[in-house]
């Protein structure tokens, strides 16, 4: 076993490390949602306290029935039974590339660790690009050729996994796009995953969110958690909702083995998530009035700063697609002879820190660097706070300095 | 990758159905220490429900300097850079597999997770029997053996584990055990793992404390966490010193290495422990008057109640070794054919839920199996505060009734 080290957390050291010796960094490099908790998040867990129990490997009955409803909501069907609850949907997505076994197709780009994670586990990535101007989503056509591919080459492949809307890209797959990768995940036989951890955070108004449950609910896989929308990423939550049985055939295709399977793996690395962040975590997915709102107040936020952003690269001649969802974006600067350069001028240079495209499975040649702007909103709770409520949060001065540190940057390289 | 179902897991199932279908068992199949959260404890969690931050994979400065210190007052050198805090003391056990390689040796019999998180990164364990009398550490001079042997196959061996006190059998190895385990280590270059999450609940007065880490400090791992002596099992917190180098050598023999092999691990499949769980651990690792009071209190508790049941076994005609530390008991009952055969007429004829020693590692025909004595304080928070105060916890009417359910059956097998 190969073990990698981590792109995210290297760049954040490097970022520390020059911060420390006094360098002014406007750190754009990590997926943090930037946001403080929710007092009525803070209340729930409070109450918890109490709990030490180990309680299910599936997680509580409680959490479960909650976010089956959060998905009923959308119109998905999800059986508490085959909701699977862990200490984030980074755990929950090793588990199931461990239950799953065999190769998988990512999209390329793609967030870092699902590539580093297969690579753990000794699972070969089949890395395709989507079609053009969308994210997180492999070519159909492509994908089956190369799905082919490999099996004519005797490797097994069993899923392949879309992130709905896209980090790094911050797009969001087309409805059709969707279906088509559905239809050819049955025709193929592999189960989809739909890593929809920024769906609540589709801020574009235009673009219509279709998950592959949606279309193939007996072969997907969901996983989410309260990270990005709620902001609770150090809270460590996450959720899955497993392929339901296909009632029309009869069948029971992957839904109760893999449940099983992905029950063991667990049992046998985390055992559970925290119980009294289950409980908040149940409230949470139980979606009350302020929650909602907060949601929307946060949505409306990123959507503000990653179009400021956006522009900023645009007017300095980057190549980069509208933001559709999420706080992040993946330009494009052709002047350069590949990300790592790019990432490295704009840190060492300019005081800007971001991921270079290879952690996201980019060719080193391809000069595309991933840009969190939810680092922007400010160092501090009222800072953030301020951000959440401001009418135009754009003339908040710390969020303009760092624009227009950034800004200035970008005109100079 | 083969996935195995937990033994504990469906023991738990088992005793739960039938619990639904009105049968009365008494439980003693799970490993869970039954008391409450001290409220110190509950407060210092109520007071960090702000924190929403990813953190540190390592875990917060404050938690891992809190571990080090706990390790000093037992003059363990710990160096808070050479910490390293994860989700569960289970989780990093796994990460540690996954990060030093190649197989393991492993006492026989030993908790049921080694062997099962082995056998998911295919690493083969090779279980050693301790000397007579002794428990949770292999035999040296068989292990010795049993390492060159594989080693003559073409084997990679890079590592043993011990457990001190250890689960199953409640027994703590002798400290001339513990120094020749380590001399041979380090004849063998072997890194010795030692989970010591039972150290503070060692009630036998007779029993001598000595941790490979006071021999071999530079090849030693210690696991420890707070779901044992202070009872937060689902609070999912755990925290690992890894070996420091050999400063009269002036070698980093696995120190940094393998602190960033595991960093690596932990960042893809946990990230970090929950980070409101951190602040309430930091304190707890700081060992504040009160949690040293419930420690003790726990400790005799524990040892009152593992003494009566194991006689219970003993008038039954079961050999059981005195148990000296931890909530366990492995009597062996040699009418039986096998563990599976024992287990199932306590529960099926008795209504007593124990696992079977083939989920330790033990052979089918051997009829030992696991007694968690801690499950009989109550079921509820009172009664088991009440267990933890009161002067004769056996005198209660809940455990004298638990007890006498017990006696009876074992009267009768």
């Amino acid at each position: 076993m190969d073990v990698p080290i981590s792109a995210t957390l290297a760049a954040n050291e490097e970022i520390a490390r020059r911060r420390r010796c006094g360098q002014h960094i406007v750190n754009l490099a990590f997926g943090e949602a930037g946001l403080p908790v929710h007092p009525a998040l803070r209340d729930a867990l409070a109450r918890a306290t109490g709990d030490n129990a180990y309680g299910p490997v599936a997680g509580s009955v409680a959490l479960r029935e909650a976010a089956a409803g959060y998905w009923a909501r959308r119109g998905i069907s999800a059986d508490p039974r085959l909701v699977v609850c862990g200490p984030g949907s980074k755990a929950l997505l090793y588990g199931l590339l461990l239950s799953l076994g065999g190769d998988i197709v990512l999209p390329r780009p793609s967030w870092v660790s699902y590539a580093a994670q297969a690579e753990l586990i000794g699972v070969r990535p089949i890395m395709i690009a989507p079609p053009p101007g969308e994210g997180g989503v492999p070519d159909p056509e492509r994908m089956a050729t190369a799905v082919a591919a490999a099996r004519a080459q005797g490797r097994t492949v069993t899923s392949l996994l879309v992130t709905l809307p896209d980090n790094p890209t911050g797009r969001l797959a087309r409805p059709e796009t969707v279906r088509r990768i559905a239809e050819l995940a049955r025709e193929l036989d592999l189960t989809i995953i739909s890593d929809e951890i920024y769906r609540d955070l589709v801020y574009d108004p235009a673009a219509e969110f279709l998950s592959p449950a949606d279309v193939a609910p007996e072969r997907t896989v969901i996983t989410t958690g309260l990270s990005k929308n709620l902001a609770l990423g150090g809270w460590r939550i996450g959720v899955a909702r497993l392929p339901e049985p296909d009632r029309r055939e009869g069948r029971l295709p992957n839904g109760p083995d893999l449940r099983e399977r992905l029950l063991a793996v667990a049992s046998e690395i985390w055992s559970s998530p925290a119980a009294p962040v289950q409980h908040a975590a149940a409230y949470a997915f139980g979606e009350p009035a302020e929650l909602v709102q907060r949601i929307a107040d946060s949505r409306r936020l990123h959507g503000i700063v990653a179009r400021a952003v956006a522009e900023r690269f645009a007017k300095a001649g980057a190549r980069v697609d509208d933001p559709q969802g999420g706080f992040y974006l993946y330009p494009e600067m052709t002047d350069f002879t590949g990300s790592a350069e790019l990432a490295s001028v704009l840190l060492e240079r300019h005081g800007v820190g971001v991921l270079p495209g290879t952690a996201f499975g980019d060719a080193p040649e391809t000069p595309r660097v991933r840009v969190a702007t939810s680092q922007l909103y400010g160092e501090s709770d009222e800072q953030r706070t301020a951000a959440l409520n401001a009418e135009d949060p754009l003339g908040l001065p710390w969020i303009a300095a760092s624009l227009g540190h950034l800004e200035e940057a970008l005109s100079r390289l």
